[in-house]
């Protein structure tokens, strides 16, 4: 999610006390980050971070990572989050080097209305491309866990096909998410799409 | 599809020249039918035929079969297709039947917008449902095949996980049918959908 351009951004991230600066060292032991073992989820594009932030306070046996490459958007979510919850941080990544940052530990990725990338010449830096799931491979734990929301249909077939080519088995299913009974929290770019009433596709899976 | 009854059913039906009412005869040899050992591809739930017409005419070098349980639905479709082509028959049969009509010699199925039986108490009469795919295993010839379109979005997402839980490989998939770029005949049913702007749900599987 590109946002506008915050001024103070700097001074936003600089005051941050849940803002992971030196991630790459907490590698193979994010355990001792969030001193325990709880499940580890990670959010690959956290956006505005409404998302994670009712996972986070509604889930407080598990761990959650918000994750983004842009300051503007890391600042915007942390403005959002506001206070420190013990089992939520963020991190400034690149999604295609996540295995710099994490080893084998991760429990499932939430891609809640990532880029879609329409152009077929960019379809490898959608985050449900083979090349991306190749770098998820490393960080997760042991099951493979991904769960995806987006508005965007094309997006949604190619991932599927993406998914089921690399072996993932299809837990969860959804082609109109609000007209179904699966309980998660409400993305702020997720109310927009609702008030016209577009159709929400989700899917779970795992390997 | 169920359809009105026709009081002149018995009568088209008897007067039919490519209604097989012999079928089990054919089993393992339905090259001997059509005399020659092209492709052989089926549609179960045949409604008023269009499609498998079509099908048919636009492919020569394919045989269709047509396949039905109900005379109101088949004396329908014979008075469509009105002239014998050489590469189409129609047959009453019961799906889950099938295996007694055919051994190891289909190419691919259809299921146009098959009946969704939309509750859970009766999802085995889904013709995309475990016990159906069990029955298609002893028909294919190789390679298993099934095309599936429909409407109705609680009966495909079923059918996805149903396919891919038995290890179906997606090769297509469309959740926007008319949208898209798959060349293949309209159903009269669907053209009643297309005008109200409905989704038609696509998608192809082999294994």
């Amino acid at each position: 999610m590109r946002l506008r351009n915050m001024k103070n951004k700097s001074e936003i991230l600089n005051h941050c006390s849940f803002l992971v600066l030196n991630g790459k060292n907490y590698k193979g032991h994010w355990c001792d980050y969030f001193n325990n073992s709880n499940e580890i989820r990670i959010e690959i594009g956290m956006g505005k971070g409404k998302f994670l932030l009712e996972e986070a306070i509604n889930h407080p046996e598990i761990n959650f990572i918000g994750i983004d490459r842009f300051d503007n958007v890391l600042a915007r979510a942390i403005l959002k989050i506001d206070k420190p919850l013990a089992n939520l941080c963020i991190l400034r990544c690149n999604a295609i080097e996540l295995n710099e940052y994490f080893d084998h530990e991760v429990g499932l990725i939430y891609l809640n209305f990532s880029d879609p990338w329409p152009r077929d010449r960019h379809s490898k830096r959608r985050l449900s491309s083979p090349s991306f799931l190749k770098v998820y491979e490393s960080i997760f734990i042991d099951k493979y866990q991904i769960k995806m929301k987006t508005d965007n249909r094309k997006l949604f077939e190619y991932s599927i096909l993406s998914f089921t080519n690399d072996n993932y088995k299809i837990e969860e299913l959804s082609l109109d998410l609000h007209k179904d009974d699966y309980h998660m929290p409400i993305t702020e770019y997720e109310e927009n799409f609702m008030r016209k009433d577009y159709p929400i596709y989700y899917v779970f899976v795992s390997k």
